[in-house]
């Protein structure tokens, strides 16, 4: 079982290092940085004591349990350590240290399995950026991202993992965890789902990965997985070079494009065409739900804005839909002429928060309307709370596009989010959110 | 001529009001703040003083030469205004006001075009957000944005203006200008492509537009301009109901899409399919040339964001190269054994400035590639200084994808713009931006 991974009471950093150079030292830092409340044990053969902590020789060396050990020491002495951890009962490990398999020590890797096999310890990684669990200050990892919220990522790269997470910490969102896979010597993508499916932290689980280690378990947990929150994923691999890159990083074969495709399909996995994707569509699927069709509202203070939206909805086939006669009319007894009260509805440049209140009080439940797209094309104040009480007196999707509202869209879309809100920069990106909302 | 407009010497801002909530207020504020060296007028029959500045009755009340009228007063009154305007022997007028063909008052906008060529008055607007010049320290137009760049968009929606000065504010390019193009009574999109071509401060003129008033003549201008300088165009209506919110929008009847497309083709115009892209080739293509062909070389920290990359490209009929034996054998000798040494090039998560520097110093005169893209995907120092020298040093295009890297990504890539090196933020955004150069 993963959980005492993720909710380990009490770590050890085997390889826990003085010197800020080395990974040994980010390691040990970013789990004290990140606030982790359990015991921490540096152990290093050659100190004293380690950014102020006791350090052991060995993890057999501490008299307490221990959850959870953290290996960053060169490949060579895994398997040893591993032993000792083992040995000492301590059901978790992630092992940081890279030269296994990815550099052709197969060997390495196969002893390493075997010693964690024998004392039923779960492995992840090797060559791995580690595991943040925001919910139990456990940053085992880099960056240091303490902002707690509903995504989860798990990554077949550190890079990717970590601008997903900063992502989510800069706009407010926030995530329960980022999970990279490394090696996946034992600990793999489908163990992870099935953690996260159970997680109630966890809204909707993102994974960038280039192979899958057992494509039928896959399916079977990702159906189970997909009819209690969504996943998304990004995977590459749909071309021949994109395929060759692959096999050159990740030293796994993969079969053509159209099956995974076809197979995410069939488990309801929503795959995503790029990284913007990837954590656009994810921020939407953990903070909505599907709407019961495709008739999309957009009102909007920027004319163009709303006239992209539309291109693109109709596009992509969704239904702009046209708006009753009777919200006509009460629209038109509320707006200024000049306003356009068919959809998209365009209060134009001089709309106010109250404009768009009294424009979504009339609209909010009317029955040929699924979803809507409330566009803020200016510095508009207050439109989190517009927004917010339209969400509690609606049972309809409110996805927002923000744009060219400086300091204030800054503002308002970070108190969207916190109210969970999810805000897009561009109408072409709201568009594709809701798109895959509804498909 | 529109030079009395852009690098006017003095303003009178005709309806400049002390009150906070009135455009005529935002307007003369933006202008000052903004640092406008030349001489301020207010004009407002009812104050002594208007921000601290001597406001005056009429415009025909200042004695010395005027060079812009910005007018900001009740739609009725503009005629009017425009007499005083055309008399008083000012050249060029900024109608902000709304009131106009939008909503129906033909018969009044005509007014202010006869007047105005009575008197040989360029006029933009009216219903328009301004003209932010930069260079001239002119930002008579909301938001104020000071930072001087090589950026020109020009923008049938204010809203699309303004969120691209934002983008370019933010990320270090800056502008060299922003102008809203409003109803185009006299004023349009291909004057101002004409001024652009020969504005030495602009190295890229951008276009947001959703209908074109003279077609031929646009033609014949952008077929000039974009022998010297590009120009990138956004431009809405490819489906039904997106050309019919056109109609709504902007009272003007929008032609089949295909001969859009066929058009800009024609005269070397390039077509962007969304906002982002909108911005993104605008900066590419402004610091950058057009590359001699599509050989594409990609080294990185980040082996999945270049699979991402490699994928996408090979998709878009890039071609990621392989590298020459002899490269690869004096890469071999220099990075470290887990390095992968073919194309894309994988410097792994430990890599740092100095791994890139020796890294692009071998790569690059090779004659087999064309174009570069840099990954960095962790919080790399010193990238900036690396790529600058490599840029010194090759003949060879450089593209940037900065992701992953907190602080130091931000730092790092202020830095490159300042320099003249694109930065993206994501390896698809990247790969697009490159094949819109070599395309």
């Amino acid at each position: 079982m993963l959980e005492s991974i993720f909710y380990a009471k009490s770590i050890a950093v085997v390889g826990a290092s003085e010197d800020p150079s080395k990974l040994g030292n980010t390691l040990l830092r970013n789990i004290i940085e990140a606030g982790f409340e359990g015991e921490i044990y540096p152990i290093n053969p050659k100190a004293e004591k380690i950014l102020g902590l006791k350090a052991y020789k060995s993890v057999m060396d501490i008299e307490e349990d221990i959850d959870l050990a953290v290996v960053v020491i060169p490949s060579k002495i895994v398997p040893s350590v591993m032993e000792d951890v083992g040995k000492k009962g301590i059901k978790g490990a992630i092992v940081i240290s890279g030269g296994f398999k990815e550099i052709g020590e197969d060997e390495l890797e196969k002893n390493v399995v075997e010693v964690a096999r024998k004392y039923n310890t779960r492995v992840l990684g090797p060559n791995c950026q580690g595991i943040n669990y925001t919910y139990n200050k456990m940053c085992a990892s880099w960056p240091v991202i303490k902002s707690k919220g509903p995504l989860a990522i798990i990554s077949q790269s550190g890079t990717i993992g970590a601008s997903f997470e900063m992502w989510a910490e800069e706009e407010g969102i926030g995530i329960s965890s980022f999970v990279s896979l490394g090696n996946k010597c034992d600990v793999d993508e489908t163990d992870l789902i099935e953690f996260f499916a159970n997680d109630d932290n966890t809204k909707a689980i993102s994974l960038y990965i280039e192979g899958f280690r057992e494509g039928k378990r896959f399916m079977e947990v990702a159906r189970k997985t997909t009819e209690k929150k969504p996943i998304i994923v990004l995977k590459p691999g749909k071309t021949e070079k994109g395929r060759k890159a692959i096999e050159t990083h990740t030293k796994s074969i993969v079969g053509e494009d159209e099956v995974y495709d076809t197979a995410f399909k069939q488990v309801g996995v929503k795959r995503v065409e790029d990284l913007t994707q990837l954590y656009d569509f994810s921020k939407a699927f953990a903070l909505l739900k599907k709407p019961p069709g495709k008739n999309l509202v957009i009102v909007t203070s920027s004319g163009g804005s709303a006239i992209l939206a539309t291109d693109l909805a109709d596009r992509l086939g969704l239904n702009v839909v046209e708006i009753t006669e009777e919200a006509k009319h009460r629209l038109r007894g509320i707006l200024p002429a000049h306003c356009i009260v068919s959809n998209p509805i365009d209060l134009t440049g001089d709309a106010n928060a109250s404009m768009y209140e009294e424009t979504l009080e009339i609209l909010k439940n009317e029955e040929n309307i699924d979803i809507f797209l409330v566009i803020f094309g200016d510095p508009i104040e207050n439109a989190c709370e517009v927004i917010k009480r339209l969400k509690d007196k609606t049972g309809k999707e409110i996805v927002v596009c923000y744009l060219g509202g400086g300091d204030v869209e800054k503002e308002e879309s970070l108190k969207m989010h916190k109210e969970g809100i999810p805000v897009f920069p561009t109408p072409e990106r709201a568009i594709h959110v809701i798109n895959g909302l509804v498909s």
